[in-house]
């Protein structure tokens, strides 16, 4: 029996959403609920587009709805509402607010007796995943968490807001001296800044002062002030042929310690490297989905994240036969 | 309230739990049980020790009974035995026959009223679970698993059993060429023999023929024959100074691919370098002790792997904690 899923939202995770329920044999995607006017969204793969104010209007046509809008404003309002009525999943990812996003869902789903996993993705999500594992395996130790090399569409964002910028992508990049260093078993302290520089390429407007841009980029606080940052500015036509993408990626490094004089090193490391970070997140997001329905069908509800799921609940293979192949 | 261990068996398995377990605030170590003369086995840490066939007369001091025996003869036997008793952990790391072995503890621990986790480790375990995350998530993609750099203790064992070698250590390396290659996303078929390379230091004893060590073991079927193998002769002295220890470790990798035309590739990594492979597989079954306590608390009883058991249950800290600042 197919898994019933609906997408509300249909930007990039939500487009990635669709593509990811179609790999998966034991789901389908039945309608995409948008705020905009359903006859103008075309979706990649044929699936149906309803207004989002229509989608209460297919609760039972629906087994796990996957939340695909914005950290900042959108799913803070969506998700409790949509546990209401809904099994959801979403990715978000403003990490500061996690436990107070975790709470709202929880009083939401738990009355209406609907499961939802908050938070999936990479990060949060897989990075949380392999920083909870290794920390509980090596209590002596130290965490290290690496970002990039990938876009950022914060920082890009921000970048495009200076005057006289036509476009721009920052992209993260892990320090390599310090990437080796924690690979070998170090343990430094280290800001996030002494782990990470910034490369951005700006597609100036004609006329801009250079100079100028570039210094308000390398002084901008908390975004670059902080980092070794390049500036590279190149066209329009460059910036589409090799700057269209979104790669991201990163590594959680965990060095820990055993032995009677802890002399034993270990060294843990999970790692991403992701042709399209949207595309991956909503992949983690499918499986998420399964795991909502098993929950569910056990009659536990309320709010999860991937901390509490069993890996078996995410695979579309059964228990036995991933005990016999994978274990 | 600490997890009170016992530990069955006290090879250097049961050593690593001895030490995992005093590395883990939340636990007491309350005695080894081994077959030998009690009075002739001395602990890393002072933990009592007392005759195995005397442990079902602890059963009410004991949460759980981590069984350190080796998996071709003694686990097969203890832990469907212990499971009648106790709460159980073991290492059964004979891939073929988990099914089989699941299913025994299953029976007996279903009947008790008891909780297992059985394969617990790095391989099986936190490979195992690395491979179903990373093939939940991307159902479009290629795994590959390579191992070492690390003794491998079963090759060591075969080359000391040729005549004319007083000592041996057999390394497992993983092909660069090949690793490279997958990292970078490329997805090629391989067998194990071309993802790995052996590197053997041989103590000879005095007089014996060298040459003929040399060509027995590379041409010794299963174990070198297929693969690329390299004999070194060192004295006694070098094999105490350089190879004394159990170093292991190796990477899980899966190769994946979305999008419209599945043109988006995606390189998931999980890799391990272990200074003592004994004490990070002790560490992994320190913790899945804590997370079978967890199963036993909530009336959730029988064989579990860890494919069944969700990340939270395996960590010393609470969930609230673990959402503000893992996730």
């Amino acid at each position: 029996m197919s898994i019933k899923i609906g997408i509300y939202g249909y930007g990039n995770l939500g487009r990635g959403v669709e593509l990811a329920v179609a790999q998966n044999p034991d789901m389908t995607a039945v309608g995409v609920f948008t705020r905009r006017a359903p006859e103008t969204v075309k979706t990649l793969t044929g699936v149906p587009v309803f207004a989002a104010d229509d989608a209460l209007k297919m609760q039972d046509k629906i087994d796990v709805m996957i939340i695909c809008g914005g950290s900042a404003t959108d799913l803070p309002k969506q998700t409790p509402y949509l546990a209401q009525y809904f099994n959801v999943v979403d990715s978000f990812d403003t990490h500061a607010k996690i436990p107070q996003h975790v709470a709202a869902v929880q009083a939401a789903a738990e009355r209406a007796k609907k499961t939802a996993i908050v938070s999936a993705g990479w990060d949060p999500g897989m990075f949380s995943i392999a920083r909870s594992y290794a920390c509980s395996i090596l209590p002596d130790g130290k965490d290290y968490t690496f970002w990039g090399k990938g876009v950022s569409q914060g920082h890009s964002d921000a970048v495009r807001r200076i005057d006289g910028v036509a476009d721009a992508r920052s992209y993260t990049i892990p320090m390599p001296d310090a990437l080796n260093a924690v690979r070998g078993g170090a343990t430094p302290d280290l800001t996030t800044a002494q782990k990470h520089e910034r490369e951005c390429f700006v597609v100036a407007k004609d006329g801009a002062d250079l100079e100028r841009i570039e210094r308000e980029i390398k002084t901008m606080p908390n975004y670059f002030a902080d980092y070794h940052t390049t500036v590279h500015f190149i066209s329009a036509a460059e910036m589409q042929a090799n700057h269209s993408g979104l790669p991201h990626g990163g590594a959680v490094i965990r060095n820990g310690f055993t032995g009677v004089q802890k002399q034993n090193e270990h060294v843990v490391e999970f790692s991403l490297k992701l042709g399209s970070n949207p595309e991956f997140t909503a992949s983690v997001l499918a499986a998420c989905a399964r795991a909502v329905c098993r929950f569910h069908a056990k009659g536990e509800y309320g709010c999860k994240t991937m901390l509490d799921v069993p890996p078996v609940y995410l695979s579309a293979t059964e228990r036995d036969e991933l005990i016999a192949t994978l274990l």
